[in-house]
């Protein structure tokens, strides 16, 4: 795949990231893993994203270390894609994109995320106000439906994030 | 523009957050926004993105709010482009996604951030550990150059950005 070629001049961090995560889909590829999707067909369903570009996205996001497949079944044989540990430090990024987003015009908040230990709402970057410091653990962070969720009785994925639930915490939905 | 048209049917702010800027360059050009640089030679040099591709980013990023034109010159006239509130907002998304981009193999920092009043680096989203709280403002905060950094001789973009400054601080070159 031709990712990033463009930007092979622009050396600093910023564009060393977008080499990876910058491609068309592959930022919400990496929500819905945190979010705790982990199959593709999954993926599929609740992105409403064309196959071969699922396809295509999940291999980078595997070559690039930022999941990780697993295989969970041997007969017919079946993986599924676990968010690595680079990939979960791509949480306060999204955060950050996803609390910048609620400030355009129209925007409703479509999930909360609470710190769970002491029930603070997380700030921009997923901190929490309460206990201090910087974002903190994926582990520790529930994410609820918010005002502006409309659940898709259809899709599995949207069905489970329509509960409250940790991120993280595997979506698993019987194989279509 | 077709803007993120596939992303209709994500409704979350993170997928709207990406129609604005998820765009190729589009996160590049706010960076150099935040570090001051408003003239289009200047995007264009330090960039070294396509004309066409850049006046489309700029055009896409003032229609967002995220950019303002403003009139330098009027004999002939000219115009700037100077970062809004909205996109002064972009920066813990900017700076959580460089800040990821420094786990990735091989990268050296390009820039050092630090809280000018205290001297602290800056967290991995822009907050600062010794004054505690969310992101500090872009205002007090010191870019340096880093470890990495191999500065263009050829480009006075790059040149100013090798000396100590304040995000924000206007990068002024001379028309080309």
């Amino acid at each position: 795949m031709a990712l990033g070629k463009d930007y092979a001049t622009q050396e600093c961090s910023i564009a060393r990231a977008l080499e990876i995560v910058g491609e068309r889909w592959t930022l919400l590829v990496v929500r819905d893993a945190l979010y705790g999707v982990r199959r593709y067909n999954d993926f599929l369903v609740h992105l409403g994203i064309p196959r071969a570009v699922l396809a295509a996205r999940l291999q980078a996001l595997t070559e690039a270390g930022v999941l990780e497949k697993r295989r969970y079944q041997e007969a017919p044989p079946r993986d599924e894609y676990v968010v690595t540990a680079l990939g979960r430090d791509l949480w306060p990024a999204l955060r950050a994109l996803g609390a910048w987003g609620l400030g355009l015009p129209g925007v409703q908040p479509m999930r909360e995320f609470r710190h769970a230990p002491c029930g603070t709402d997380l700030g921009v970057v997923g901190e929490c106000a309460t206990c201090g410091g910087g974002p903190v653990p994926l582990e520790d962070v529930e994410i609820l439906p918010g005002a502006g969720l409309d659940p898709d009785p259809a899709d599995p994925v949207s069905r489970a994030l329509a509960r409250p639930r940790r991120l993280l915490q595997p979506v698993v939905t019987e194989p279509v």
